[in-house]
């Protein structure tokens, strides 16, 4: 059953994110050669749906049979009763895609009976794919991405945009500045997904966000796997794939950690 | 006299950079071949007293009447009857250099009366140097970065650290939160140097630092005078370029925008 070649569909989601890389290089130079001033904001709504489309009309002519989530919703209703979808984020880091031309990412994922079976997260800029296959590993272009090894919370490296640590009222607000005064340092790319792909490739010890969609972290959660990284929402739980959610990934012990210390005991 | 021809110095000094930034990946490739498990912090201490070192004994051989100041501190008490100066980071962002070893800078700039006549930024592990002369224009690599342009506040891309945010005490406290809340995003690299260097190529906005010393800013400067950026500490005041300070930098309309709006009104 060809559908079912993991690997071989890998293969073929890289050529077509490749593609979709090279849509996206060319918006970026052609919009800075007009300069029109209102252009920016356009630019990704436009190129979201283009890029959201090209993988569409991909999967629909190659899998019919898959189904399709990404920002413009589901593309079958019935979805519990089909098997294979693909969750995709055509330009994860949209606010960097326009300003930076920087640090934005395409993030494609297919999984099967609820269960990650490929990954991808392509950094477009730096030419860096992260990529996994379920039970395959997980590899940084050619490079094979080691086993997560433990850090201590007092030596960790966290992803978190400073804006959680504003909203007054929340519930996670006092557990996230003991955790942010008790770590080594924070850092924030505006790329949830290259974010996440960081913690898979050791860059980052954890991320957290208090507000991620599927397409977000569908495609991390399979190169995590395959790294013995760590996942859950914020507050221990474990994730739903097809639902909006906070989300923390880390080391394993660090996350374990993390989750005991700073927000269980608060 | 040859010790004023800024853009041979400039050569000069690109040629030492290059061969400090070898130093530093050969180190790091060193130390994950051994992993040791206590040789992070170790490595970072002896690498930015060796780079310190070698920076030291270039300048004295070539330049014997240049002062030179570094972490180390400065090899010239009587520095305020010495014309020219050397002011140099070899490691811009030490956390990043042994946890992510990625995303850390060696900085080095000349100032002569005063006045900054060669900045370099070189991001070691990404290949990138930026580097100007003053009068001569800035560069990333061959590229001759552009003039900035105005961004308005809510558009704008900040680079500063989450951990300002947590200072409840401090008087710059309530100002910096109702920045963040205005601002479109907050990025965070964790290398001063890098940051600024990403105001003058455009992709920041802005960066804030609470506290920086002379190494990590001087370079900067000269960059940023060559693309129209301005700079002033965190309350609009002159930066000395001797002294640790907080420092703002960024697009000429969002500094002027950020001091009188959220800074002095407050």
């Amino acid at each position: 059953m060809e559908q079912f070649d993991w690997l071989k569909i890998k293969q073929m989601a890289i050529i077509w994110v490749k593609e979709a890389s090279n849509q996206l290089k060319a918006s970026l130079l052609e919009t800075i050669q007009v300069e029109t001033k209102s252009s920016p904001d356009d630019l990704v709504t436009e190129m979201d749906r283009k890029i959201e489309q090209y993988f569409l009309q991909k999967i629909q002519t190659h899998f019919p049979s898959h189904a399709f989530l990404g920002e413009e919703g589901m593309s079958d209703e019935g979805y519990f009763n089909n098997d294979t979808i693909w969750i995709i984020d055509p330009i994860d880091g949209t606010t960097n895609f326009v300003h930076q031309q920087y640090n934005f990412a395409i993030s494609v994922a297919v999984y099967h009976k609820g269960e990650g079976k490929v990954g991808l997260i392509y950094d477009v800029m730096n030419d860096e794919l992260y990529h996994a296959v379920a039970g395959e590993g997980a590899y940084k272009n050619e490079e094979r991405l080691e086993k997560l090894t433990s850090v201590d919370v007092n030596k960790a490296i966290l992803g978190l945009n400073a804006r959680w640590l504003l909203n007054h009222t929340r519930r996670y607000q006092p557990f996230l500045i003991n955790i942010v005064k008790n770590v080594r340092g924070i850092r924030s790319y505006g790329s949830a997904a290259l974010e996440m792909a960081y913690v898979a490739s050791g860059r980052l010890d954890g991320y957290i966000s208090l507000k991620l969609s599927p397409w977000d972290f569908a495609a991390a959660l399979v190169l995590l796997n395959e790294v013995g990284g760590r996942y859950s929402t914020f507050y221990g739980e474990p994730l739903a794939i097809l639902k909006s959610s906070s989300v923390f990934v880390g080391k394993p012990q660090f996350h374990e950690a993390i989750i005991r210390e700073f927000v269980h005991r608060s």
